[in-house]
């Protein structure tokens, strides 16, 4: 079940719509076009603006096209319709692609583009990029969903990615990233045999359990979602092996709570790491309210590194390469900590993410 | 200069789109919410069908919000306006989640979503992925812009792929894809070392650049379109090097022509080849006519093969992972060849087509 959208623009020349008689002429031959695709095409209702026009036109009250003129220079066209499973669409891209070239052609117009058919009321299918641009995921079913006390979980199959997490409609990680825990872990790069480790967050598993496969000495993972573990020991196996399925063996303990809690317990009775991972997820889950983000990831960093020792690391996620706006912030909350640190940094194009991810490694200066 | 446009879309239980009366009831509820971000917002039409409602809000006629409900259980809320350089949005996505979770809640939605905010008439940045996915690329300029007597030329910049070859609005490759070529090449699966190679098509210069440096003994390439070449050797030197600034060399020849009939002549001539490359675009732009793809590409085999030593290779490439029944087609006109051919595969995932793409090695059976 899903509605289509298609949505059409086209850049003009000024002149063509400027006043209201120039952009009747736009509407006339955009019309005309149309109705060779919809030809019991009718004018439903239309709005003249000083500054623009308006006009819905409807075909059967089937399929309702809107068509928009901005003075600016620019007119969007906007058609939907319901198209029911297994039906063929109404206007398929390349019949839509053709519409787009006579109507450029017949408009004289500068640009000209149709976005491919947006599918609506179906599976979510369309997530952010960390600079917000749309992705639209080749996601075929959803394989579980649940609302635990902190948010959305949501296990999703891509044809291409395999399952992937989504947290409050936020994609996470999927079965396709074992890129993403290996920059985040730095292996090859990184010794972590016999060292003790403490994970914030990583309640999907995968960062464990390729640590595991390292043989350090221990490792205490803080995760605060019961039912992210859950889904993931169930779902997203490729990826985290058995590691959620027991809380504590001789080599690792998975305790399920508020990390900062313990963070302060560790603190408090001295206990010290050679390395603590920040995964946790990009948007705070903590008791941090909305808007105090950096509260809260000021907090896990100086937790953190009250938790390592003199030659310890921190590691942790940054965000897509092109925030750079977003990275800079991080790194000034770096330069703030005392006593000082320094970083290097690494990337990696995530798979399941469609763009190039920053990697921190932050050391005592 | 751009339009915004701002996607939502909910499904909900049947019972509350089925008859005018509970329509209604969900329009109030969205009218109520939307009210929130744009205070001012009036209603200036609406629409009343047998199987569903339609309506167009406005506010101060600047923000044009159309609500649609299909009686099969779903709402769609579209909202456009134009933002002008420089200016904040009037709905950030951040606060377009927030009016869809509010939304979700009150509508009692079975699922819900808004789509990243979409741009229009700014710069063409929308292309389709092989299975007509919508890919939103960073594009930051238009670089390069001319209409051959083939296909309209597009180099554009993209933040993160570099400039990027567009040939009908379809991307071809980009500075970030020597993956491509060698994927394509079998870079270091094959042995060009004194080799006789023809190139058809191949006008990005890329393939022509790789396969110099593996020291063949010759390398002929049949391209059709001078504009195409003249771009990417100004705009795409870091994967064509400068082959593209001489048409004749003691290693290679250019030759600006239809592939088609210069394979005649060579086959007329008994000139063979070790390796024949298929680097045509995915739409052909030979004088075949629309919808004779299939037919042009059964051409371009039959005399390929004319063309190759008896231990000679045919190498191409096929289509997104995900477009089966393509692939598959293609599979199915090289089992009607003659005589009869076998063949490998290999896959890379291209950075500028966001999707992992197929290659095809034909060899005769």
């Amino acid at each position: 079940m899903a509605a289509q959208t298609i949505l059409f623009d086209f850049t003009l020349d000024t002149l063509k719509t400027a006043d209201a008689k120039q952009r009747q002429e736009v509407v006339k031959i955009v019309r005309n076009e149309l109705e060779h695709v919809f030809p019991q095409l009718e004018l439903a209702y239309q709005l003249s603006m000083e500054d623009g026009y308006f006009a819905v036109l409807e075909e059967n009250k089937d399929t309702i096209i809107t068509c928009r003129i901005f003075q600016q220079g620019l007119l969007t066209i906007n058609v939907e319709y319901y198209l029911a499973d297994g039906k063929e669409p109404l206007m398929s891209f390349d019949t839509g692609k053709r519409l787009e070239n006579t109507l450029a052609k017949k408009l004289k117009a500068l640009t000209g583009q149709v976005l491919p058919t947006l599918k609506r009321g179906d599976l979510a299918r369309y997530f952010p990029s960390s600079d917000e641009r749309i992705i639209e995921y080749d996601i075929d079913s959803l394989v579980y969903e649940a609302r635990s006390p902190f948010q959305k979980i949501q296990i999703m199959h891509s044809k291409t990615l395999g399952n992937m997490l989504i947290l409050d409609e936020l994609q996470n990680i999927a079965e396709s990233d074992l890129i993403y825990t290996e920059t985040l872990m730095g292996r090859g790069i990184e010794n972590y045999e016999g060292k003790e480790i403490c994970i914030l967050g990583g309640g999907d598993g995968a960062l464990l359990y390729e640590l595991l496969k390292e043989k350090p000495k221990h490792v205490v993972m803080l995760e605060i979602d019961e039912l992210v573990m859950q889904a993931c020991n169930k779902y997203l196996n490729s990826i985290c092996g058995d590691v959620l399925e027991k809380r504590k063996t001789d080599q690792y303990e998975i305790v399920v709570g508020d990390c900062v809690e313990y963070m302060k317990k560790f603190i408090a009775e001295g206990r010290k790491f050679d390395y603590v991972f920040g995964d946790l997820t990009d948007i705070p889950i903590s008791g941090a309210p909305i808007g105090e983000c950096w509260d809260f990831i000021r907090t896990i960093l100086e937790h953190s590194f009250m938790l390592l020792k003199p030659d310890g690391k921190y590691l942790t996620h940054g965000n897509g390469t092109t925030c750079l706006e977003s990275l800079e912030l991080f790194e000034e909350q770096l330069r703030l900590l005392k006593p000082k640190v320094k970083f290097t940094t690494s990337k990696a194009f995530v798979p399941s993410f469609m763009e190039e991810w920053l990697f921190y490694q932050v050391t005592f200066a």
